[in-house]
C-alpha cells in the first residue's frame, strides 16, 4: 500500500472546521494553518474552534496546526484552499511562486477572486503554475452548522481525472457526508457563483413582496438560465481548446441542490442583501445596515462581464446586475422580467 | 368580432373560487356550479364563498350561480373541471354520455380519478368522449390563497392546438396572473400527480430528521427522477401513436417550479402526512389523526402501476409506494436512497 498523501486545509472559518471535522471523523491527520495564534492555542487546550461550529470536538492527536503557512504548505500533499475568496489573495501573499509543486490543491471556495473576477483555477494557475490536472473543487448544497450537527450532507468533489476526484472525495465519504464525483470542474465553479445572484434575487423578490408562487417560478426560471450559461460556455470553452463539449447533468446537487438550499435559506447573506434592496434600500445603505456586502453583488458584475464572451440569455441575472450596479428600479426592472418566464 | 364563447366552473372549493375570481377580474360572466345552495344564496347576498377565500369579493351581476349542474353545462361552451379528483365521479354521475358534445373541457384537477387511477383526459375520453384536441388543462405552481390576495402567480395551460390553449389563457391573464402555453397535455398532469409523491416524500424525510441540505438534494434528484419518467412516457406514448416524440422543457413553473412550492410549502397536505410516516405513523394512524389521506398516498400507487409499462428507473418514487403500500421501514428506505443520490 502507498503511503496516504498528507492533507492541508488553508483557513479557520465555519467551513474549514466543517471539513476539518470530517477529515478527522475519518481517522486522518491533517495539516491545519489557521493565522490567529490564540485560536491555535485555544484548539490545543479545549479542543474546538473557539470562533466556528464550537461544539465539534477535536482529537488534537490529529491536529497539526501552525500559523505559518508556508511550513503547512510544504508538509502537505494535498492543500484544501477555504478561505472566503475576498481574503484568499492577501493569504497566500507571502507564498513562493514554486510554493504548490507537484501538489495538488483542492478548492473549497465559493465564488471569484473580487480584484480580478477570476475563478480560483485560473488564479492558482497563474500566481502559482497549478496545472488543471492537480486543480480540484469541493463544492454542494452545505451548510456547516449542519455538517457540525451530522446531518447527512453531500458535497460534489470535481477534477478532469475522475479517479483522482474521487480518490479526494473517498477521504471525506462517511455515514454523514456522502459524495458525488464530476469532471466539470470549471462548471461547477460557475454554478457556485450563479446561484449567489439568484439568492441575491430571490430576496429582491422578497423584499417587493412577491409571493410563494412567484418565488417557485422565479427559482425555476434562474435554474433554466443556469443552464443555459454553462451549456453555452461549455461548448465555446471546448470549441478554443479544441476538445469535445462533454454534456453535465445539472439535475444534480453541485448545481440546483445548491441553488434551491441558497435561495430557500432564511439565513443566506445573499437573500438578506437582495430583501434590502427589495424594500428600497441602496447598495450603500444596505451594505452598512448588515456590515457586509453580499457576494451577489460582485458576482453579477463578474457574470456581466465574463457574459460578453458567452452571449448567453440571462434576462435574471442581468435585471439583478442593472438593478445593484446600475440602479435600475428593482420594481421596473422584475415587472419586465415577469413577462418572460416559463 | 365572434361572439365569446361562454365560460362554465364545475366545483365550489378553494381552487374554484381564486378561478371564478380571476374570469370575473377580466369582466368574464361565468356560469358557476356550486352544490350547496346554501353556498349560492349567501353568494347572492354577501358577494363572496363563505367557505373559501372569504375575503374575495364578486360582481353576482357576472355570476349564474346554479346548484344544476346539468343547466351549467348546457349553458357553457366551456367547462372547467375544478373538484377534488376524489370527487369528480360522483359530481358528474348524473350527466348524459353526451353533455359535453361538442364543448371544451380545461381541467383544473390536480390526480387522478382514484377509483380507476386514470388521468382525467381518460376519463372524460371514456365517459363522455371528450377528445383530446377539446381538451385543455390548468397546472402550475398557484396556492388559491396567494391567488386571493393578489400575488403574481403563473398558470399553465396546455393543450394538443397551443392556439386554442392561447385562446383559453388569454381569458384568464391580467396583472397578478401570468400564463403560459404548451402543448404537454399529458405530462403536465403527470408532472403534476409526481409532486405529490415527492413532497410526501420530503415530508418524510423531514419527518425522519434529514435537513436542509438533505432536502435539497433529495428534490434535486426528485426533478431528476420526473424529467427521466416524463421523457420515457413521451418517447413510449408517441411511439404507440405513430408520431414524433416531442422535447418539453421542463425547468418551467408546471414542472419545476410546482415541484418546488409543493416540496417546500409547510402547509402542503402531503408533507404532513409524510411528516407522521416518518415519525413512525403508520398509514391508518396518520389518517384519523389528520382526518385525511394524503394524494400522494394514492398516487404513489398509481405511479408504482404505471411505471409497469414505462419502465423509467424512479427509485423515490419507488420507495414512497414501498414504505405506504409495503410497510418497507422509512429509515430502511432513505438510507438506501442516500447512496444512489448525485
Amino acid at each position: 500500500m502507498s503511503k496516504d498523501k498528507s492533507i492541508g486545509i488553508i483557513g479557520g472559518g465555519s467551513w474549514s472546521t466543517a471539513l476539518a471535522k470530517i477529515l478527522t471523523d475519518n481517522g486522518h491527520r491533517i495539516n491545519w494553518w489557521i493565522r490567529n495564534e490564540d485560536t491555535i492555542r485555544h484548539m490545543h487546550l479545549r479542543h474546538h474552534n473557539k470562533h466556528y461550529l464550537t461544539s465539534v470536538y477535536f482529537d488534537t492527536n490529529l491536529l497539526e496546526l501552525s500559523s505559518d503557512l508556508e511550513y503547512i504548505v510544504g508538509a502537505s500533499d494535498q492543500l484544501v484552499l477555504s478561505v472566503p475568496s475576498a481574503f484568499l489573495e492577501d493569504a497566500l501573499r507571502e507564498l513562493p511562486a514554486n510554493a504548490f509543486e507537484g501538489k495538488e490543491v483542492i478548492s473549497a471556495i465559493k465564488g471569484l477572486v473580487p480584484s480580478t473576477n477570476t475563478l480560483i483555477n485560473n488564479y492558482m494557475a497563474e500566481r502559482f503554475q497549478v496545472p488543471l490536472d492537480r486543480y480540484f473543487t469541493i463544492t454542494g448544497p452545505c451548510h456547516a452548522e449542519e455538517v457540525a450537527n451530522e446531518k447527512l450532507s453531500y458535497l460534489t468533489f470535481s477534477g478532469v481525472s475522475p479517479d483522482k476526484a474521487q480518490a479526494i472525495a473517498d477521504k471525506f465519504t462517511n455515514s454523514n457526508l456522502q459524495t458525488v464525483v464530476n469532471t466539470d470542474v470549471i462548471g461547477v465553479q460557475l454554478a457556485a457563483v450563479l446561484k449567489n445572484i439568484y439568492a441575491l434575487g430571490a430576496g429582491i423578490a422578497h423584499g417587493l413582496e412577491y409571493g410563494d408562487n412567484f418565488l417557485s417560478v422565479f427559482i425555476t426560471n434562474c435554474f433554466g438560465e443556469m443552464q443555459t450559461f454553462l451549456k453555452q460556455y461549455e461548448t465555446i470553452h471546448a470549441a478554443e481548446e479544441g476538445v469535445e463539449s462533454t454534456a453535465h447533468n445539472y439535475s444534480a446537487s453541485a448545481y440546483l441542490g445548491d441553488l434551491l438550499v441558497t435561495c430557500y435559506s432564511l439565513h443566506s447573506r445573499n437573500r438578506t442583501f437582495g430583501n434590502m434592496i427589495g424594500k428600497g434600500y441602496s447598495v450603500k445603505a444596505a451594505q452598512l445596515e448588515l456590515n457586509m456586502i453580499a457576494e451577489g453583488y460582485y458576482a453579477s458584475r463578474c457574470l456581466h462581464e465574463m457574459n460578453r464572451e458567452i452571449g448567453a440569455y440571462m434576462p435574471v441575472a442581468q435585471a439583478v446586475y442593472a438593478i445593484l450596479w446600475q440602479q435600475l428600479h428593482p420594481t421596473e426592472a422584475f415587472m419586465a422580467l415577469e413577462k418572460g418566464f416559463i
